[in-house]
């Protein structure tokens, strides 16, 4: 292919010098030129399709022009959105992005940040693999700047960007209860990870008069979340509702449904939370919680960004929890209340 | 945080000069060291948690350790798990990867290269946003190697890596002709992308015995494809069976015959491409060609490794098609011959 124009090729089309070239396309060298020269540069710059050397601008500025984003894992529907929040925003800014996935292994982890550390990255974004992150602690406070996005570590002392996960469920067991709902089980996710501690405190909150029984899946899988939600069904008296931490979790949840025979919402009302790409067309469609995925993203790079030109924290870390939405669909109606009385009693 | 652990530091803990302690580290350095030394420090330097600096060794071997993932989409379901497969692949080799998304658009994918190349990328893995792709055309023969995965460039002269489309598309049509399926209408996807001109011609192909009516969709998006599913249900005779090109077209037919009252598969049978997440719990759950995303994301990955180390093409560019696979659902069944008939006449 044909090689990369240099300023060289610039100044030579501009008709100009090469350090009046390079004054022209970056103001922060010293030296005036005229305007309309400047522009005969840009021209001609944009012209060829030049750009910097990213290169040898960093062996110059000691900036790599790359940021780190490390990820759980790349195929959970609700990170794609965000990567791509992220990364357009960052590319908007000059700014590439390495991807790290870390298959929720702490220790892929601490190597993944070890990598990118030693690529030089300006900052990281980082959906962590669990909320007690050693590798993430060890950021707070140093350069490079880190956000933490969608999942939290405590007392990590770093920006966190998410949805309102807390004001979502909230939304739903309101729903819930308006329905009629008095006996509801809550399918937790595992609890290594902030999501699941944030969910399920909002969820104890809101049922604090109403009759809750709670299970934990081991992952936020559809198999672990059918698992426990067998257990839910068999408590006695059966509750009219099941809340699941997420949407693979619901998942599980109408397959152990099918599996008793039960339907859903006639016997069992169903929610989730994410708002997964397809759960409004399942049968029944999902009702659950939407997170603004792409959101979320574009919002922690622009935090970041903020950190990377120097911004600070005036009193702690920033939190920025960006709305969420109750998506009301087929899964959820009243309690068949004489029905569930009955087998109650049973 | 603690700064990255230096050859200085290795060298102190293994009590050696840190020339030796470079040379232990890097065969390819001259300089010849006892083994029990050279152990001693590579224990030293896993106790550290030393990595090299890739920087600095950029300097010195004009390598970056950084390869560029394009991808035309990062939230179209079928990319993350490649994406994610090439990521870890390279990764296992030392090569972290630059990822950006280019919208589908020609023009944020010239851009995208051109920023790639520019942070020295050692290779370039792409999903081009379109099959007459000049930004593609000219990375032929140069430097650094590219590979194509899933779309593929004509002419363009570079590796390429995807599923056996083809084959998947012939086993699709034999399931409907042996369940007695004449009278088929194909959903094509958007003719810019190789995967719509392979998956076309191996519909013709399979099909030139049928009766067979083809549509095209503007988009693979569910919209474009309830579309053009309209005018093809409109046809008469109506088709008893329709072939879409993806997945997401597939939903766009399900909303069509929604639409038009029709029942699936008892009206229409339908059959999608990709096997998508969540496909196989829609209602009725869609039968569908499944690719081995992960496989062709590890795939590609290894040719570029290949690349990158100085293989070259004898006879051409390598072409990978890893085998697809039919997954029967309840989408697809035979069609209501008489009731057809009936309607072909009225």
């Amino acid at each position: 292919m044909a090689r990369r124009p240099t300023i060289r090729d610039v100044a030579a089309r501009a008709g100009v010098h090469p350090g009046t070239a390079s004054r022209a396309l970056n103001p922060a060298l010293p030296g005036r030129i005229a305007a309309a020269t400047a522009l005969r540069v840009r021209t001609a710059a944009e012209e060829l399709g030049y750009t910097p050397d990213p290169t040898a601008r960093s062996l110059r500025t000691r900036r790599s022009g790359v940021v780190g984003v490390v990820v759980p894992d790349l195929t959970n529907p609700v990170l794609p959105p965000i990567v791509r929040g992220v990364e357009e925003t960052l590319w908007a800014a000059g700014i590439a992005c390495l991807v790290a996935d870390t298959d929720n292994d702490p220790a892929r982890e601490a190597v993944a940040v070890r990598e990118l550390l030693a690529r030089r990255c300006e900052g990281l974004v980082i959906a962590t693999a669990t909320r007690a992150s050693a590798t993430v602690r060890a950021l707070a406070g140093a350069d490079p700047p880190a956000v933490l996005v969608t999942r939290d570590v405590e007392d990590a002392g770093l920006p966190f960007v998410a949805g309102d996960d807390a004001g979502g469920v909230e939304a739903a067991a309101h729903h819930l209860l308006h329905l009629g709902h008095r006996r509801i089980a809550y399918l937790a996710g595992p609890p290594d990870l902030s999501t699941t501690v944030t969910r399920r405190a909002a969820v104890e909150r809101a049922f604090a008069d109403a009759d809750l029984v709670v299970a934990s899946a081991r992952t936020y899988g559809i198999a672990d979340g059918r698992e426990a939600a067998r257990d839910l069904l068999a408590s006695a008296p059966r509750p009219t509702a099941i809340l699941a931490g997420n949407d693979m979790l619901a998942l599980g949840v109408y397959e152990a449904l099918a599996e008793a025979g039960l339907r859903c919402p006639a016997d069992v009302s169903v929610a989730g939370h994410n708002d997964m790409p397809l759960v409004d067309r399942l049968d029944p469609p999902l009702t659950t919680v939407a997170i603004p995925r792409a959101e979320i993203g574009v919002a922690a790079a622009r935090v970041l960004l903020d950190r990377m030109a120097g911004g600070g924290d005036g009193g702690g870390p920033r939190r920025t929890l960006l709305p969420t939405r109750l998506v009301l669909r087929g899964s959820t109606g009243p309690p068949q209340a004489a029905a569930s009385r009955a087998r109650g009693l049973g």
